[in-house]
Protein backbone atom coordinates (compact mmCIF):
# COMPACT_ATOMS: atom_id res chain seq x y z
CA UNK A 1 0.00 0.00 0.00
CA UNK A 2 1.33 3.24 -0.62
CA UNK A 3 1.78 5.96 2.42
CA UNK A 4 -0.92 8.09 0.28
CA UNK A 5 -3.40 5.56 0.37
CA UNK A 6 -2.70 4.84 3.92
CA UNK A 7 -2.79 8.54 5.25
CA UNK A 8 -6.26 8.56 3.54
CA UNK A 9 -8.11 5.32 5.08
CA UNK A 10 -6.62 6.84 8.46
CA UNK A 11 -8.28 9.86 8.05
CA UNK A 12 -11.10 8.48 6.92
CA UNK A 13 -11.11 6.57 10.21
CA UNK A 14 -10.60 9.96 12.06
CA UNK A 15 -13.69 11.16 10.15
CA UNK A 16 -15.86 8.25 11.56
CA UNK A 17 -14.73 8.51 15.09
CA UNK A 18 -14.18 12.01 15.99
CA UNK A 19 -16.07 11.74 19.37
CA UNK A 20 -14.34 9.05 20.59
CA UNK A 21 -10.27 9.42 21.59
CA UNK A 22 -10.43 6.45 23.65
CA UNK A 23 -11.73 4.60 20.47
CA UNK A 24 -8.98 5.73 18.10
CA UNK A 25 -6.47 5.13 20.67
CA UNK A 26 -8.13 1.71 20.60
CA UNK A 27 -7.32 1.02 16.56
CA UNK A 28 -3.53 2.04 17.03
CA UNK A 29 -2.94 -0.61 19.67
CA UNK A 30 -4.94 -3.10 17.22
CA UNK A 31 -3.16 -2.37 14.51
CA UNK A 32 0.02 -2.32 16.27
CA UNK A 33 -0.51 -5.82 18.15
CA UNK A 34 -1.70 -7.35 14.50
CA UNK A 35 1.43 -6.60 12.69
CA UNK A 36 3.24 -8.30 15.95
CA UNK A 37 0.78 -11.15 15.23
CA UNK A 38 1.57 -11.22 11.69
CA UNK A 39 5.41 -11.53 12.15
CA UNK A 40 4.43 -15.41 13.57
CA UNK A 41 2.55 -16.26 10.33
CA UNK A 42 3.27 -16.20 6.50
CA UNK A 43 1.23 -15.12 3.41
CA UNK A 44 -0.01 -12.12 5.19
CA UNK A 45 -1.56 -9.97 2.89
CA UNK A 46 -0.24 -6.83 4.67
CA UNK A 47 -2.28 -4.32 2.77
CA UNK A 48 -5.96 -5.76 3.53
CA UNK A 49 -4.64 -6.21 7.02
CA UNK A 50 -3.58 -2.64 7.75
CA UNK A 51 -6.79 -1.38 6.18
CA UNK A 52 -8.90 -3.58 7.94
CA UNK A 53 -7.32 -2.70 11.12
CA UNK A 54 -7.70 0.90 10.90
CA UNK A 55 -11.77 0.81 9.93
CA UNK A 56 -12.37 -2.46 11.68
CA UNK A 57 -14.51 -0.24 14.11
CA UNK A 58 -15.92 2.77 11.95
CA UNK A 59 -19.69 1.34 12.92
CA UNK A 60 -19.19 2.26 16.30
CA UNK A 61 -21.51 5.61 16.57
CA UNK A 62 -23.97 3.85 14.35
CA UNK A 63 -24.36 1.17 16.88
CA UNK A 64 -23.96 3.39 19.79
CA UNK A 65 -26.96 5.74 18.36
CA UNK A 66 -28.81 2.37 17.97
CA UNK A 67 -28.10 -0.58 20.09
CA UNK A 68 -29.73 -2.54 17.25
CA UNK A 69 -27.47 -2.05 14.92
CA UNK A 70 -24.04 -4.46 14.43
CA UNK A 71 -21.07 -2.13 14.56
CA UNK A 72 -19.38 -4.85 13.29
CA UNK A 73 -21.88 -5.15 9.71
CA UNK A 74 -22.16 -1.44 9.55
CA UNK A 75 -18.50 -0.93 9.77
CA UNK A 76 -18.28 -3.76 6.94
CA UNK A 77 -20.31 -1.84 4.56
CA UNK A 78 -18.82 1.66 5.22
CA UNK A 79 -14.95 -0.02 4.69
CA UNK A 80 -16.03 -1.31 0.92
CA UNK A 81 -18.26 1.45 -0.09
CA UNK A 82 -15.03 4.06 1.15
CA UNK A 83 -12.91 2.11 -0.41
CA UNK A 84 -14.77 1.38 -3.71
CA UNK A 85 -15.39 4.85 -4.24
CA UNK A 86 -11.56 5.49 -3.64
CA UNK A 87 -10.39 3.21 -6.27
CA UNK A 88 -9.38 0.16 -4.58
CA UNK A 89 -10.30 -3.56 -6.30
CA UNK A 90 -13.26 -4.65 -5.78
CA UNK A 91 -11.46 -7.95 -4.40
CA UNK A 92 -9.46 -6.00 -2.01
CA UNK A 93 -12.77 -4.09 -0.82
CA UNK A 94 -14.66 -7.26 -0.42
CA UNK A 95 -11.61 -8.66 1.67
CA UNK A 96 -11.14 -6.03 3.99
CA UNK A 97 -15.42 -6.04 4.16
CA UNK A 98 -14.60 -9.83 5.31
CA UNK A 99 -12.28 -8.92 7.92
CA UNK A 100 -14.57 -6.35 9.68
CA UNK A 101 -17.46 -8.33 9.33
CA UNK A 102 -16.14 -11.45 11.27
CA UNK A 103 -14.54 -9.32 13.88
CA UNK A 104 -16.80 -9.39 16.94
CA UNK A 105 -16.75 -11.63 19.79
CA UNK A 106 -20.32 -11.73 20.11
CA UNK A 107 -21.38 -12.39 16.28
CA UNK A 108 -22.10 -15.80 14.59
CA UNK A 109 -19.99 -15.38 11.90
CA UNK A 110 -16.16 -16.40 13.04
CA UNK A 111 -13.20 -15.51 11.03
CA UNK A 112 -12.13 -17.29 8.08
CA UNK A 113 -9.29 -15.66 6.21
CA UNK A 114 -5.35 -15.36 8.03
CA UNK A 115 -6.38 -11.36 7.90
CA UNK A 116 -9.30 -11.62 9.60
CA UNK A 117 -8.03 -13.86 11.90
CA UNK A 118 -4.69 -11.59 13.36
CA UNK A 119 -7.90 -8.83 13.59
CA UNK A 120 -9.70 -10.86 15.25
CA UNK A 121 -7.41 -11.58 17.85
CA UNK A 122 -5.54 -8.61 17.92
CA UNK A 123 -8.62 -6.61 18.80
CA UNK A 124 -9.34 -9.14 21.47
CA UNK A 125 -6.53 -8.95 23.35
CA UNK A 126 -7.09 -5.30 23.63
CA UNK A 127 -10.19 -7.10 26.26
CA UNK A 128 -7.68 -8.87 27.84
CA UNK A 129 -5.03 -8.53 30.71
CA UNK A 130 -5.37 -4.61 32.69
CA UNK A 131 -6.32 -3.09 29.55
CA UNK A 132 -9.93 -5.54 29.21
CA UNK A 133 -10.13 -4.47 32.66
CA UNK A 134 -9.51 -0.53 32.21
CA UNK A 135 -11.68 -0.44 28.92
CA UNK A 136 -15.01 -2.23 30.30
CA UNK A 137 -14.65 -0.04 33.66
CA UNK A 138 -14.31 2.65 31.09
CA UNK A 139 -17.95 1.60 29.25
CA UNK A 140 -19.69 0.49 32.12
CA UNK A 141 -19.58 3.48 33.61
CA UNK A 142 -20.02 5.38 30.37
CA UNK A 143 -23.03 3.68 30.26
CA UNK A 144 -24.43 4.17 34.06
CA UNK A 145 -24.12 0.39 34.99
CA UNK A 146 -22.72 -0.43 38.53
CA UNK A 147 -19.46 -2.18 39.79
CA UNK A 148 -21.43 -5.15 41.16
CA UNK A 149 -24.94 -6.07 42.40
CA UNK A 150 -26.16 -7.23 45.64
CA UNK A 151 -27.99 -11.01 46.04
CA UNK A 152 -31.18 -11.36 47.34
CA UNK A 153 -29.48 -12.02 51.01
CA UNK A 154 -27.32 -9.02 50.93
CA UNK A 155 -23.93 -10.37 49.92
CA UNK A 156 -22.11 -9.20 46.82
CA UNK A 157 -22.76 -11.48 43.84
CA UNK A 158 -19.70 -12.01 42.13
CA UNK A 159 -21.35 -11.99 38.42
CA UNK A 160 -21.90 -15.45 37.56
CA UNK A 161 -25.35 -16.97 37.07
CA UNK A 162 -28.01 -14.73 35.86
CA UNK A 163 -26.68 -11.23 38.02
CA UNK A 164 -28.19 -8.17 36.36
CA UNK A 165 -25.51 -6.48 34.20
CA UNK A 166 -22.70 -5.40 36.33
CA UNK A 167 -19.07 -4.87 35.50
CA UNK A 168 -18.74 -8.02 37.98
CA UNK A 169 -21.04 -9.66 35.23
CA UNK A 170 -20.01 -8.82 32.10
CA UNK A 171 -16.25 -9.70 33.75
CA UNK A 172 -17.83 -13.38 33.95
CA UNK A 173 -19.71 -13.61 30.35
CA UNK A 174 -17.10 -12.03 28.46
CA UNK A 175 -13.89 -10.96 29.93
CA UNK A 176 -13.29 -14.37 31.66
CA UNK A 177 -14.01 -16.43 28.56
CA UNK A 178 -11.80 -14.34 25.84
CA UNK A 179 -8.53 -16.79 26.31
CA UNK A 180 -9.89 -19.39 24.43
CA UNK A 181 -11.12 -17.54 21.66
CA UNK A 182 -7.96 -16.84 19.78
CA UNK A 183 -7.11 -18.11 16.09
CA UNK A 184 -3.02 -17.58 16.08
CA UNK A 185 -0.49 -19.05 17.93
CA UNK A 186 0.89 -15.70 18.52
CA UNK A 187 -2.81 -14.12 19.45
CA UNK A 188 -3.11 -16.69 21.94
CA UNK A 189 0.61 -16.58 23.74
CA UNK A 190 0.25 -13.04 24.10
CA UNK A 191 -3.50 -13.44 25.83
CA UNK A 192 -2.42 -16.19 27.88
CA UNK A 193 0.52 -13.57 29.15
CA UNK A 194 -1.90 -10.60 30.01
CA UNK A 195 -4.69 -13.08 31.65
CA UNK A 196 -3.13 -13.13 35.44
CA UNK A 197 -3.53 -9.27 35.69
CA UNK A 198 -7.09 -9.49 34.70
CA UNK A 199 -8.04 -12.78 37.01
CA UNK A 200 -5.83 -11.07 39.87
CA UNK A 201 -7.98 -7.67 39.64
CA UNK A 202 -11.16 -9.19 39.67
CA UNK A 203 -10.25 -11.30 42.45
CA UNK A 204 -8.78 -8.23 44.71
CA UNK A 205 -12.12 -6.20 43.92
CA UNK A 206 -14.46 -9.01 45.00
CA UNK A 207 -12.55 -9.27 47.53
CA UNK A 208 -12.48 -5.89 48.99
CA UNK A 209 -16.20 -5.19 48.07
CA UNK A 210 -16.79 -8.03 49.87
CA UNK A 211 -14.74 -7.77 53.24
CA UNK A 212 -16.70 -4.40 53.22
CA UNK A 213 -20.53 -5.32 52.70
CA UNK A 214 -20.07 -8.78 54.59
CA UNK A 215 -21.83 -7.90 57.93
CA UNK A 216 -21.93 -4.23 57.34
CA UNK A 217 -25.62 -3.91 58.46
CA UNK A 218 -25.01 -6.02 61.72
CA UNK A 219 -22.17 -3.37 62.59
CA UNK A 220 -24.44 -0.09 62.30
CA UNK A 221 -27.02 -2.12 64.36
CA UNK A 222 -25.91 -2.08 67.87
CA UNK A 223 -25.43 1.49 67.60
CA UNK A 224 -29.04 2.43 67.15
CA UNK A 225 -30.88 2.40 70.62
CA UNK A 226 -34.20 2.38 70.45
CA UNK B 1 -28.59 7.34 67.64
CA UNK B 2 -32.52 5.90 67.09
CA UNK B 3 -33.18 3.91 64.22
CA UNK B 4 -35.63 6.85 62.86
CA UNK B 5 -32.79 9.50 63.04
CA UNK B 6 -30.44 7.11 61.48
CA UNK B 7 -33.19 6.26 58.73
CA UNK B 8 -33.96 10.27 58.29
CA UNK B 9 -30.10 10.62 57.42
CA UNK B 10 -29.86 8.09 55.10
CA UNK B 11 -33.27 9.49 53.29
CA UNK B 12 -31.55 13.18 53.39
CA UNK B 13 -28.58 11.61 51.82
CA UNK B 14 -30.16 9.39 48.88
CA UNK B 15 -32.35 12.72 48.17
CA UNK B 16 -28.66 14.47 47.58
CA UNK B 17 -27.25 11.64 45.68
CA UNK B 18 -30.48 10.90 43.60
CA UNK B 19 -28.24 11.01 40.55
CA UNK B 20 -25.27 8.51 41.46
CA UNK B 21 -25.70 5.04 42.66
CA UNK B 22 -21.95 5.13 42.20
CA UNK B 23 -21.39 7.54 44.66
CA UNK B 24 -24.41 5.79 46.99
CA UNK B 25 -22.67 2.36 47.18
CA UNK B 26 -19.21 4.66 48.35
CA UNK B 27 -21.19 5.80 51.02
CA UNK B 28 -22.08 2.68 51.93
CA UNK B 29 -18.63 1.17 51.63
CA UNK B 30 -17.35 3.96 53.66
CA UNK B 31 -19.67 3.81 56.76
CA UNK B 32 -18.99 -0.44 57.05
CA UNK B 33 -15.29 0.45 56.95
CA UNK B 34 -15.65 2.97 59.35
CA UNK B 35 -17.05 0.62 61.71
CA UNK B 36 -14.11 -2.13 61.24
CA UNK B 37 -11.74 0.91 62.01
CA UNK B 38 -13.97 2.35 65.05
CA UNK B 39 -13.54 -1.47 66.20
CA UNK B 40 -9.84 -0.54 66.86
CA UNK B 41 -10.27 2.71 68.62
CA UNK B 42 -11.36 3.73 71.90
CA UNK B 43 -13.90 6.24 72.88
CA UNK B 44 -15.99 6.75 69.48
CA UNK B 45 -18.88 8.65 69.43
CA UNK B 46 -20.88 6.54 66.58
CA UNK B 47 -23.41 9.25 66.64
CA UNK B 48 -21.22 12.01 65.54
CA UNK B 49 -19.60 8.79 63.20
CA UNK B 50 -22.74 6.60 61.65
CA UNK B 51 -24.01 10.61 60.45
CA UNK B 52 -20.71 12.38 59.27
CA UNK B 53 -20.20 9.14 57.01
CA UNK B 54 -23.27 8.86 55.71
CA UNK B 55 -23.46 13.13 54.70
CA UNK B 56 -20.06 13.03 53.68
CA UNK B 57 -20.48 13.47 49.96
CA UNK B 58 -23.72 15.30 49.68
CA UNK B 59 -21.57 17.89 48.26
CA UNK B 60 -20.79 16.02 45.59
CA UNK B 61 -23.37 17.63 42.99
CA UNK B 62 -22.55 20.78 43.74
CA UNK B 63 -18.97 20.56 42.94
CA UNK B 64 -20.03 18.40 39.77
CA UNK B 65 -21.82 21.46 38.63
CA UNK B 66 -19.32 24.11 39.75
CA UNK B 67 -15.92 23.03 39.88
CA UNK B 68 -14.48 25.88 41.69
CA UNK B 69 -16.77 24.79 44.98
CA UNK B 70 -15.33 22.41 47.43
CA UNK B 71 -17.47 19.18 48.35
CA UNK B 72 -16.36 19.03 51.90
CA UNK B 73 -17.19 22.41 52.25
CA UNK B 74 -20.71 22.64 50.92
CA UNK B 75 -21.03 19.14 52.27
CA UNK B 76 -20.59 20.16 55.48
CA UNK B 77 -22.90 23.52 55.64
CA UNK B 78 -25.54 21.38 54.05
CA UNK B 79 -25.29 18.74 56.95
CA UNK B 80 -25.22 20.99 59.54
CA UNK B 81 -28.51 22.95 58.32
CA UNK B 82 -30.23 19.83 57.43
CA UNK B 83 -29.54 18.44 61.13
CA UNK B 84 -29.94 21.61 63.15
CA UNK B 85 -33.71 22.07 61.15
CA UNK B 86 -33.97 17.98 62.66
CA UNK B 87 -33.54 18.88 66.00
CA UNK B 88 -29.65 17.46 66.57
CA UNK B 89 -27.97 19.71 69.39
CA UNK B 90 -25.33 22.37 68.10
CA UNK B 91 -22.31 20.36 69.55
CA UNK B 92 -23.37 17.61 67.33
CA UNK B 93 -24.08 19.53 64.16
CA UNK B 94 -20.59 21.20 64.69
CA UNK B 95 -19.16 17.72 65.16
CA UNK B 96 -20.68 15.84 62.46
CA UNK B 97 -19.76 19.01 60.11
CA UNK B 98 -16.40 19.24 61.01
CA UNK B 99 -15.73 15.55 59.95
CA UNK B 100 -17.30 15.76 56.64
CA UNK B 101 -15.19 19.25 56.29
CA UNK B 102 -11.33 17.72 56.74
CA UNK B 103 -12.28 14.80 54.82
CA UNK B 104 -10.89 15.74 51.65
CA UNK B 105 -7.60 14.27 50.52
CA UNK B 106 -6.64 17.29 48.55
CA UNK B 107 -7.72 19.95 51.11
CA UNK B 108 -5.25 21.89 53.43
CA UNK B 109 -7.53 20.95 56.81
CA UNK B 110 -6.42 17.69 57.97
CA UNK B 111 -8.80 15.82 60.25
CA UNK B 112 -8.55 16.19 64.15
CA UNK B 113 -11.17 14.22 66.00
CA UNK B 114 -10.73 10.73 66.25
CA UNK B 115 -14.38 10.51 64.32
CA UNK B 116 -12.81 12.54 61.68
CA UNK B 117 -9.84 10.17 61.24
CA UNK B 118 -11.97 7.76 61.11
CA UNK B 119 -14.03 8.87 58.11
CA UNK B 120 -11.09 10.39 56.57
CA UNK B 121 -9.20 6.99 56.37
CA UNK B 122 -12.57 4.85 55.39
CA UNK B 123 -13.33 7.38 52.55
CA UNK B 124 -9.48 7.02 51.60
CA UNK B 125 -9.63 3.00 51.91
CA UNK B 126 -12.36 3.43 49.55
CA UNK B 127 -9.27 5.05 46.93
CA UNK B 128 -6.79 2.40 47.29
CA UNK B 129 -6.45 -1.31 46.07
CA UNK B 130 -8.62 -2.77 43.31
CA UNK B 131 -11.18 -0.28 44.08
CA UNK B 132 -9.17 2.66 44.06
CA UNK B 133 -8.50 1.79 40.39
CA UNK B 134 -12.21 1.08 39.50
CA UNK B 135 -13.19 4.31 40.87
CA UNK B 136 -10.44 6.56 39.27
CA UNK B 137 -11.03 4.17 35.34
CA UNK B 138 -14.67 5.35 35.64
CA UNK B 139 -14.37 8.68 36.73
CA UNK B 140 -11.68 9.34 34.09
CA UNK B 141 -14.05 8.15 31.80
CA UNK B 142 -16.84 9.88 32.20
CA UNK B 143 -14.83 13.44 32.22
CA UNK B 144 -13.34 11.72 28.77
CA UNK B 145 -9.81 12.23 29.84
CA UNK B 146 -8.09 9.27 28.34
CA UNK B 147 -5.97 6.04 30.15
CA UNK B 148 -2.60 7.56 29.18
CA UNK B 149 -0.91 10.00 27.38
CA UNK B 150 2.04 9.86 24.72
CA UNK B 151 5.54 11.74 25.25
CA UNK B 152 7.00 14.13 22.56
CA UNK B 153 9.39 11.09 21.02
CA UNK B 154 5.71 8.84 20.48
CA UNK B 155 6.63 6.68 23.72
CA UNK B 156 3.21 6.19 26.43
CA UNK B 157 3.99 8.41 29.52
CA UNK B 158 4.18 6.76 32.81
CA UNK B 159 2.04 9.68 34.58
CA UNK B 160 5.39 11.28 36.09
CA UNK B 161 6.59 14.65 36.24
CA UNK B 162 4.24 16.86 34.52
CA UNK B 163 2.49 14.44 32.58
CA UNK B 164 -0.98 16.08 31.05
CA UNK B 165 -4.43 14.60 32.68
CA UNK B 166 -4.82 10.88 32.10
CA UNK B 167 -5.52 7.35 34.31
CA UNK B 168 -1.85 7.60 34.98
CA UNK B 169 -1.25 10.66 35.77
CA UNK B 170 -4.27 10.67 38.43
CA UNK B 171 -2.41 7.46 39.66
CA UNK B 172 1.13 8.60 40.01
CA UNK B 173 -0.59 11.98 41.60
CA UNK B 174 -3.22 10.44 43.93
CA UNK B 175 -3.47 6.84 44.34
CA UNK B 176 0.19 6.02 44.34
CA UNK B 177 0.87 8.84 47.57
CA UNK B 178 -2.27 7.60 49.56
CA UNK B 179 -0.32 5.16 51.78
CA UNK B 180 1.20 7.61 53.53
CA UNK B 181 -1.97 9.33 54.62
CA UNK B 182 -3.94 7.34 57.43
CA UNK B 183 -4.51 8.67 60.39
CA UNK B 184 -5.43 5.19 62.55
CA UNK B 185 -3.68 1.87 62.33
CA UNK B 186 -6.77 -0.18 61.52
CA UNK B 187 -6.83 1.85 58.06
CA UNK B 188 -3.16 1.77 57.93
CA UNK B 189 -3.24 -1.92 58.15
CA UNK B 190 -5.68 -2.25 55.59
CA UNK B 191 -4.16 0.08 53.53
CA UNK B 192 -0.85 -1.25 53.32
CA UNK B 193 -2.79 -5.13 52.95
CA UNK B 194 -4.89 -3.59 49.63
CA UNK B 195 -1.45 -1.82 48.26
CA UNK B 196 -0.21 -4.66 45.86
CA UNK B 197 -3.74 -4.60 44.02
CA UNK B 198 -3.02 -0.92 42.89
CA UNK B 199 0.14 -1.13 41.76
CA UNK B 200 0.10 -4.04 40.05
CA UNK B 201 -2.49 -2.97 38.15
CA UNK B 202 -0.23 0.32 37.41
CA UNK B 203 2.60 -2.02 36.63
CA UNK B 204 0.63 -4.93 34.30
CA UNK B 205 -1.15 -1.73 32.00
CA UNK B 206 1.25 0.53 31.74
CA UNK B 207 3.52 -2.68 30.23
CA UNK B 208 0.49 -3.45 27.92
CA UNK B 209 0.27 -0.63 27.05
CA UNK B 210 3.82 -0.12 26.14
CA UNK B 211 4.08 -3.29 24.35
CA UNK B 212 1.72 -2.22 21.61
CA UNK B 213 3.00 1.27 20.83
CA UNK B 214 7.01 0.57 21.57
CA UNK B 215 8.13 0.15 17.86
CA UNK B 216 4.24 0.17 16.07
CA UNK B 217 4.90 2.75 13.71
CA UNK B 218 8.37 1.26 12.75
CA UNK B 219 6.24 -1.76 11.75
CA UNK B 220 4.17 -0.09 9.66
CA UNK B 221 6.63 1.66 7.94
CA UNK B 222 8.22 -1.64 5.60
CA UNK B 223 4.51 -2.34 4.44
CA UNK B 224 4.16 1.05 2.55
CA UNK B 225 5.98 1.20 -0.74
CA UNK B 226 6.07 4.29 -2.46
Amino acid sequence: MTTADYKKIEAYMHDCMLESAHDREHVYRVLYTALLIADGEETVDYDVLLAACLLHDIGRLEQNQNPALDHAEVGAQKARTFLAKNGFSETFCARVADCIYTHRFRSACPPETLEAKILFDADKLDATGAMGIARTLSYRSIVDEPLYTRCADGTVCDGTGDAPPSFFQEYKFKLERLYDRFYTERGKALALERRAAAVSFYESLLSEVRAAYDGGEQRVLPHLND
